[in-house]
């Protein structure tokens, strides 16, 4: 089967839609695609980009003719974006989206939508920390995952065209129900996205003093934690509100875990400490040969070198900030 | 001042030590370096290596005649190896170690030290998730921290001395209270430790099937938790026996936190998800304009490019595995 689409309507434009837009271009799977997002400001951003052919705030303007539109917007823009690309939608087209909930996302669009689309939901499990038009790259999807959540009334050959799609730009691409992809990303992304954000507000708490020496000494272990906690909030607070229940049991189960490991702590015991340390170890090893992760120390970060030996760095005294 | 030792004992020869020795080396700031460890197969490792000008397992030994000794064993085995080589301390010379803890490390170590020695604790906030003899490299202190807490009763020329050793290395130096160390680390690395292990290990309990997924779709956020997760487990377990109180009280107050973003959760608070969710974000900022982390996407993880256009990877049907 070829893949190729003649127009792609990305409604939304941040790092998702603009690493489709480069990596659909790249790979030739389109003739035109439209962009379309809220802001005026964005718009000119991607513009200025170049990522598409047609640039408009007007959602039914972007879709009209489209045989793909994917939704690129905040999970929770879904709804009043759905009414108003409902009536402008080619008999045919594809409708998907890429937001990190499914059954929420099933629950708000598929009502709008005429019978005469095929609405497929899909999820790219693919990002980084960096939001905004500027933040997309064509190779974001290489590797990574996309998980299409077809309804049962979706002809088979509608989802096989979305997933060469998908598999055209770098990604494996799985099916499965909406339900439980839900459940699934509530422990994979979800529960470890809260985690994060907690433990970097409970730094935003400290002392003023005590937060810069926190920075300071990051390297530590709390750094690794900044990254997803530095994702764009109104994409997370979207699906803390819309993926609730599974959040809420995926952290009931994190609590119960860590009120074990917490009274091992204060009971001093080390062969409990150990015996759960180690076994840790083997989820990691299991996620580098499934391809996910590099193997290299500290991610790959690069390391400077140290400087060299005749280099005057030495001080008089010992103590103070060398900063 | 000029940075020199004659001979460099290292009590230890792991990522740290074997870093410690590499690092030394290439900068000229020792003659001879003598290599203890407890293990035969480990001291064959460093010796093929060629980490060391001596080899032994016996603690005394290593140390005799030296200037700079530093205890780069598990903490849990300090209290031993002080004694061991308590006897064969040369007057005069610096004893030191890398431990992540510092009060307890004073509380094992100095009672068995002859005051003719300057005992002044270290910890070099520098690591990967990989151990042993062979994960060790030159760089990893470079643009890293060293915090030393020298007692009072060190003459100030002596922490300069071993402070102009790091320096040289390649690190930043600061000078604190051991007290005061704990407390930092416990915030900055221990917590964060713990709760990534934690999470990891509530994967680990999920079904196998459920398991499998995590795994496959863990780039979504799950995987950075299991870098630090997979650091060496007898570190760790005694970490956590030793800087117990400072871990209880900020592990305290991560979770008092996690509770208020739970609740928000449940009652679908959409302005509070939000708001903490943007005010971490300077968090990070900090972190990147302190030097201490990459700006790089992704940790500047590698992104591999996407297949060529012409690659035939599309099957004819869209569901399924694709690994």
């Amino acid at each position: 089967m070829s893949v190729h689409f003649r127009k792609l309507a990305l409604i939304g434009i941040g790092l998702i839609g603009s690493s489709i837009a480069l990596a659909a271009r790249r790979q030739g799977l389109v003739d035109v695609i439209s962009v379309m997002t809220r802001r005026q400001e964005t718009l000119e951003e991607a513009r200025a980009l170049g990522l598409g052919d047609i640039y408009t705030r007007d959602a039914a303007e972007a879709v009209r003719g489209a045989d793909l539109v994917i939704l690129c917007a905040p999970v929770g823009a879904y709804d009043t974006l759905a009414q108003a690309i409902a009536p402008a939608l080619e008999p045919g087209a594809i409708v998907s989206d890429v937001g990190s909930v499914k059954e929420h996302v099933v629950k708000v669009v598929a009502p709008h939508l005429p019978p005469t689309v095929h609405f497929i939901p899909g999820h790219p499990l693919a990002g980084t920390e960096h939001s905004g038009p500027s933040a997309g790259f064509p190779e974001l999807f290489a590797g990574r995952w996309c998980v299409l959540t077809p309804g049962s009334d979706v002809p088979e050959a509608q989802t096989a065209r979305l997933a060469a799609f998908w598999r055209a730009m770098g990604s494996n691409v799985e099916c499965m129900d909406a339900a439980h992809h839900d459940m699934v990303l509530a422990i994979t992304s979800h529960v470890p996205h809260l985690v994060a954000y907690n433990i970097v507000g409970t730094v935003a708490d400290l002392e003023a003093a005590t937060q810069s020496e926190v920075i300071k000494f990051s390297a530590s272990g709390f750094r690794d934690f900044t990254r997803i906690a530095a994702s764009d909030p109104v994409m997370w607070r979207d699906v803390f509100l819309t993926n609730r229940d599974a959040v809420l049991e995926m952290l009931g189960r994190f609590l119960e875990d860590l009120s074990v490991l917490q009274r091992a702590v204060r009971n001093g015991d080390g062969d409990s400490l150990e015996a759960m340390f180690t076994r840790t170890r083997a989820i990691r090893r299991s996620i580098i040969n499934a391809g996910q992760e590099t193997a290299a120390a500290d991610f790959g970060r690069p390391h400077e070198a140290p400087p060299a030996p005749e280099t005057k760095i030495v001080r008089d005294h010992g103590g103070g900030d060398d900063a």
